[in-house]
């Protein structure tokens, strides 16, 4: 070093060197010793639902019993009790149980979409039958009692009807429903279950089996479905409520088919620019509004030109489309739709089309019992782990539960690359994080 | 009538009451006395072409032959002379013509595209046959001797292909074309070509039948194949040139699938607004470049999301469009052909998307020479009837004489519903307008 670097050295400024204070060492995950027991109960499980592709538990069907039965093994195994309900759901509890208390509810679904995910609905099971175990071993039940239930038949994608085991549990099945056809065996909705052990006719006459006033709560872990939580890196997130939907299964814009080369601009009725444009206007007003902070999501997820008569050179004179719009609030739901009306109107009358709309399908939100988010906050702020909050965009059996009267509250789990696919990726600390959240959550309430 | 009223009336402006000069009456539409001869042709030919639905006359077929006997039969009734080249197009001629000087030649073809019209095509060879009707009856031939050809094969609707008659005409045929085969019978070109009397061998060693010394002219009266002249009023029209093209049969949008309620706007890579956008942002510079005159015609006649996996509820993860471009300027259709692109870059950047593309395929535009376009245009003005200028956006045979140097000229004579289905109605009185004004036009070149 020379005098010249000595110098130059002397006129820099100091290093910056802030005072460290270390942080408090965060607090342990309760049930975190458990994390070897939920792997294995998801390997196994995972083992017995392999499809070759990826996860596959039809709804009402023996895929979907087979894990039933694990599941109850693995509760037997840790000395807890399991009973089915008339629509053949499970329910576990501790042993000395005692029906006439009410209880906290902790729940999700058995089945699985075709070549789904495994954590998709199980996951919400195991993380229930985690805190009963840890109840049960370390003989500390909570002060509302704990009660984990295994719904059947979530997915829609087997009978075409979400929630079934959640709607017959609260005797909201249709007759109607029960002569639905399974997807591929076209065995109707009524045989699948009896051949699962259900009281049909108890279904059928549209009998509850959960009574209401029994209910203190009804909690549920889910995954994330969509990108948020791993855009936000948070391993978990308290929902604020299930989006409800309006939705158009096909919309028809009805123009003028034509040469390609020979129809000029002003003389065309082209049904794809005017298509183009409405979504391309639809989407202008749905950034507008998330400006304003208003929950909202807007798909169309199916656009096609006619199949039967598209051609290159043809000016297509038909496209059809779907249209859905997804919120927490029926409100937005209602001016989402009265603008997609008038872009409608607007766009028939300066370009010459029409639009010819089926039945407009209607499916109300569901609202999170807000006392039960600012527990499942608190319980997360409590164990220093991150937390938001979310609305969920997909469906849940929480809905039911809260449409049907019964405080309800959700937790999602981080997970990549979405659901209803091989690919869904949760971390097994995430999922044991979710679980210390539910656990700590059930001991306040 | 009171006081008052009288007063306001003497108030009034007195009424508009122009001196009315009478329009000078409108010269005779020369030939027009061989209407009825006409309308039997159309009908007759109609009624050998009608397949239940609309025209079928197809290419190198037997109902494309059949309507060549027929037109053979009537020029022999005339007096007229009827050869075949070795493509087996239908030449007509005065019987007294002298093959050793140059011709004025009309035609047009006599297929038609599966369940079309009577006029397309079909117009044109009627209107050349009915120019050398009168000049064969009244003993008044044309300076330059008039040749009329009946083209086979132009429409690409039965082998895939355009022009087969005048490309074998000129030795443009290539020997892979031959082996195209028939859209439903699968039998090849080569061997329907046979079956209709063609000199197979000589069409594939691309030996020309067409002496282009020997054209002084070629002629083309057309149908209008778009709603111009409905829309502007006029039985007839110049055509500038033919339009040519720059084509994608398939672009494909790459985004990302989804669940549709649970990915937010800003986490999407949503292939279909993305197109939506494309859409729009081409159709603005479209009606940015009409408004500085420039020549153009934009089309998808083909949007599809992927119809494997697309459904009401999934963000389109792909989606697959045509793209089309028309002008008669290659400047226009490469400058066009840049914005698609730029506009692609720019949205996938922006949305996260990216987009694939299948070869450009090109078609060079087609200039009609400025000379016969005058000469048509002063026709109509010394037959008093009202005129303009139209680019053709659909391909006709004459861009094929015109590529070949021949300096060729259309026609368009009105029609509504667009052409290629059975409902094109064109006008008997149109027509023969239409057939006057060749008749004048080649009396003065």
């Amino acid at each position: 070093m020379n005098a010249n670097t000595e110098v130059l050295n002397s006129l820099r400024e100091p290093a910056y060197s802030p005072e460290v204070t270390p942080a408090p060492p965060a607090p342990p995950i309760p049930l975190e010793e458990l994390t070897p027991l939920a792997m294995q109960w998801f390997d196994e499980t995972r083992a017995l639902s392999f499809d070759g592709v990826g996860i596959t538990r039809e709804s009402y069907g023996e895929s979907e019993s087979a894990a039933a039965r694990l599941l109850t093994q693995y509760a037997e195994q840790e000395g807890l009790h399991v009973t089915a309900d008339h629509a053949a759901n499970l329910i576990f509890s501790l042993p000395d149980s005692d029906d006439r208390t009410p209880a906290i509810w902790v729940g999700s679904h058995l089945d699985s979409v075709p070549h789904g995910g495994n954590y998709d609905g199980l996951a919400g099971i195991v993380a229930g039958l985690l805190c009963l175990v840890d109840q049960r071993r370390n003989g500390r039940p909570s002060r509302h009692q704990l009660k984990v239930i295994a719904l059947r038949g979530e997915e829609s994608a087997w009978f075409g009807k979400a929630y079934i085991g959640s709607s017959a549990l609260f005797g909201k099945l249709q007759p109607d429903d029960l002569l639905m056809k399974h997807r591929s065996t076209g065995r109707t909705l009524a045989e699948c279950m009896a051949s699962a052990g259900v009281d049909v006719d108890a279904v059928r006459a549209r009998k509850p089996c959960f009574d209401l006033r029994g209910a203190h709560a009804y909690l549920e872990l889910h995954i994330e479905q969509g990108p948020v939580m791993v855009a936000r890196d948070l391993p978990v997130a308290v929902v604020s409520g299930i989006r409800g939907n309006i939705r158009h299964n096909s919309i028809s814009c009805i123009g003028e088919a034509g040469h390609s080369g020979a129809v000029p601009r002003g003389l065309r009725h082209d049904a794809i620019f005017a298509v183009a444009e409405l979504i391309t206007r639809l989407d202008d007003h749905w950034r507008s509004l998330l400006e304003r902070d208003i929950d909202l999501v807007v798909t169309t997820g199916m656009v096609s030109t006619d199949q039967e008569e598209h051609s290159i050179s043809r000016i297509p004179g038909q496209v059809h489309f779907s249209f859905e719009a997804r919120s927490e609030s029926t409100d937005t739901l209602n001016v989402f739709h009265e603008l997609l009306m008038a872009e409608c109107n607007s766009i028939a009358r300066e370009r010459g089309v029409r639009f010819e709309f089926d039945r407009r399908l209607t499916s109300a939100p569901a609202r999170m019992d807000p006392r039960l988010r600012e527990a499942l906050t608190q319980a997360c702020n409590r164990l220093a782990i991150p937390v938001a909050t979310l609305a969920s965009g997909a469906g849940h059996d929480a809905a039911l539960f809260a449409n049907a009267g019964v405080p309800s509250g959700m937790l999602f789990v981080r997970n990549a690359h979405g659901s209803h696919n091989p690919h869904e990726a949760m971390d097994i600390a995430d999922f044991m994080k979710g679980v210390g959240v539910l656990a700590e959550t059930i001991r306040c309430l």
